[in-house]
């Protein structure tokens, strides 16, 4: 008999989550009704966003209830179907949870793909999915780059981040990218062609904040921030003139009780600059327009992808915690 | 002999301002070059934005220097001039220094400026100066409101706080302040028309938080912010969707030596919010615009001006430290 196994959220974490926050259980196949269909999910995203959906707290989406599913998008092939446009053997993409198999429902969010049309059908949760969608729209619509900017990217070597800097090469601006290792420093310029790599371990904030001035004697024209904390206020401290910061997400920040904050806010009136939330959901209408220039990007051969696949549900805690760790090399994804 | 009183800046303030911190001296007056002008300064603007500039930081002005008098907005008559266009007997308004004298260069920042047009000469420190252009500015450029939209302020007794309320209130908001002490609550809503007033004495940023919610039921779309800390947190923990902060000040961070920050900042994300520094400086080609209009609603009454003027340049620390207890109602001015 087929089962169908669960990776639950078990309890609220208290700051870091630890194993006993979820249990893996095993169910028996779920029934489908009228409109749904079944799905075989193969691949599963692992984001630092998942990291908040698992608190009780108010955000941009309800938060993941107790004894569900932990939440994520997934890329899987309909298994069995009771659901116009959605038949055995068609691979889709959409927001379920870790778990073999997820039940879809024509009109949600579950929408086919077709895995012909990139080198790996993983690439649907990094370039072509929500994080290089991020990238896309948070660096080009919400910072605003202009050709010959200097751009900081936090988090640099991250799913994200990689990208960001990448594309902001691409549209002609020099990048510093922050990371934590000498490894992934020597990935940023090697490989994502960043023009300056800041290790950030070990380094207070005037040690940061010396090393980004250092990097950008004019300033920063546009901050991609993907961490939060020190490394944001030593970004803050190196505004230039109108500057546009990106807040994307606050890594340093999701495991801790009491959030750091930034503290260096008056830069934001001493040069007119301004900080703004962005959130990929925005521009789901425009994906197509995004993953056509990624397309053409890669293509082209100017923009590397990086995916980190760690096998089985069994390992879904180690794998999610590798995203706070940055034991990961790219986009960090579960094979189911 | 006539005489020139002075009050320098003897030492830099370590937090809060102490009176040892300044000196008041008395000096000949000084000899005008070709091209200059002396000024009889009779009102000094006292700004909290003055506490910044006696620091040793890299600011969007620099540092005043030990051993000058502390600069400050003024208003005075020409005494005696070797300047075209400035002829003895004509009102001027400047950057200047709290002092009896001082000298003006064609050129300069120092204008004519005409007594008959307001009720009150001192209203170009308040209304029709950089306060009141801080306001106007501020709130219809940087924070965008609609009309309907609910406008936070906070430091709403303040003189910058106090108009934009007014401003928002007939630009058809909902407008909400939040002052120190119930006296000025009064105030608030009985002069300055807030529809809310929320006292911010003895509350911590959750009472603070739920105050804000409960007066702002579908969330805050701008805030209009002069104070940091905790008020800023918990204004942001009210956003609406796409809301607009406009950073004027964070008074309440300038005499402390480490700044307590934003540390809601995820809430920018949740809300696809932004926060923008502003700076007046930044209007200056626009004034007679900002003016004509305040001109309009002070002639039709919609605008009420609040000035609290405390007499003698040896009362210019007490004068200045009001700022900071709140004791002042009303834009703060020191007649030299």
């Amino acid at each position: 008999m087929t089962v169908n196994r669960r990776f639950l959220l078990w309890r609220r974490p208290q700051g870091e989550p630890v194993p006993e926050d979820f249990e893996l259980v095993t169910e028996p196949l779920p029934e489908l009704a009228e409109g749904q269909f079944l799905i075989r999910n193969h691949y599963a995203s692992l984001d630092p966003a998942m990291r908040g959906w698992m608190d009780d707290a108010d955000s941009y989406m309800p938060p993941i209830p107790l004894g569900a599913p932990v939440r994520a998008s997934t890329i899987g092939v309909v298994e069995a179907s009771r659901a116009e446009g959605f038949a055995p053997g068609q691979w889709v993409m959409g927001l379920n949870g870790i778990e073999d198999y997820s039940v879809g429902t024509v009109g949600g969010f579950t929408q086919p793909i077709d895995p012909g049309l990139v080198p790996s059908v993983t690439n649907y949760l990094s370039l072509f999915g929500a994080v290089g969608m991020t990238a896309y729209f948070g660096l080009f619509e919400v910072c605003e780059p202009k050709p010959g900017d200097t751009v900081l990217v936090s988090g640099a070597a991250g799913a994200v981040g990689s990208i960001v800097g990448q594309l902001a090469k691409i549209h002609g601006c020099k990048t510093i990218g922050i990371a934590g290792g000498a490894e992934k420093c020597k990935r940023l310029t090697e490989r994502y062609g960043f023009d300056v790599a800041i290790d950030y371990r070990g380094k207070d904030e005037a040690a940061l904040t010396a090393e980004i001035a250092a990097a950008a004697p004019n300033g920063v024209d546009v901050i991609f921030e993907n961490v939060g904390g020190i490394i944001l206020d030593a970004g803050l401290a190196n505004l230039a003139m109108n500057a546009r910061v990106g807040l994307c997400g606050l890594i340093s920040e999701y495991n801790s009780e009491e959030p750091v904050g930034a503290r260096n806010l008056w830069r934001l009136i001493v040069k007119r600059a301004s900080i703004r939330g962005l959130l990929v959901a925005d521009y789901v209408a425009r994906f197509g327009e995004g993953a056509a220039k990624m397309g053409e990007w890669a293509a082209q051969g100017r923009i590397n992808i990086d995916e980190h696949v760690d096998e089985g549900i069994e390992n879904a805690y180690s794998a999610f915690m590798r995203l706070f760790s940055g034991s990961n090399q790219g986009k960090m994804i579960l094979k189911i």
